[in-house]
């Protein structure tokens, strides 16, 4: 299993917008088999700092999430609202290590 | 609720001992009745570098858990051992809306 733990900084102005498109990423990608999580947070002190926590199966699980409709309209959509590029953190899982918690 | 993702910074030579800790803290944590995760993570980049993702009922549950004896041993064990000051960074919950996603 990986987590990828990605922050986005978004355009203060497109804050709502981005909202929106990752709630419709959050639901298409929970219906992947090989997606256990896909939290979207909002920090606490900038409301423009988002945080995505992605567990996936396995990396070939990642890449079939890659070639979702859902991640790729989500991608072309958020972009242009990001403030600069994403920064997206591979992890290896130490705790819990029962699948079933997951 | 809110989540807490705190970036731990090991020195090299006590990744097995902060390990070590890290999961019975997220043994005693899995316990408390505000909290729903307690997720312990190493970078895949950096095996130094540890992602602690926490989520609380309310901020009551966090007091509550600043006082349980397995964060208070935790603290005191893995100071010591830390590279520079953690990392914590609170947020608000966009998704899931279910709390029995959590």
């Amino acid at each position: 299993m990986l987590v990828n733990a990605v922050t986005v900084y978004v355009k203060p102005e497109h804050i709502a917008d981005f909202i929106a498109a990752s709630m419709e990423n959050h639901a298409g990608s929970r219906q992947e088999s090989g997606n256990f999580r896909f939290d979207v947070l909002q920090s606490s002190d900038d409301p423009a700092r988002f945080l995505l926590y992605e567990v996936f199966a396995s990396q070939a699980a990642v890449e079939e999430h890659r070639k979702t409709a859902h991640y790729l309209a989500w991608k072309t959509k958020v972009e242009p609202w990001m403030a600069k590029p994403r920064e997206p953190r591979w992890h290896t899982i130490v705790a819990p290590t029962d699948p079933a918690s997951w």
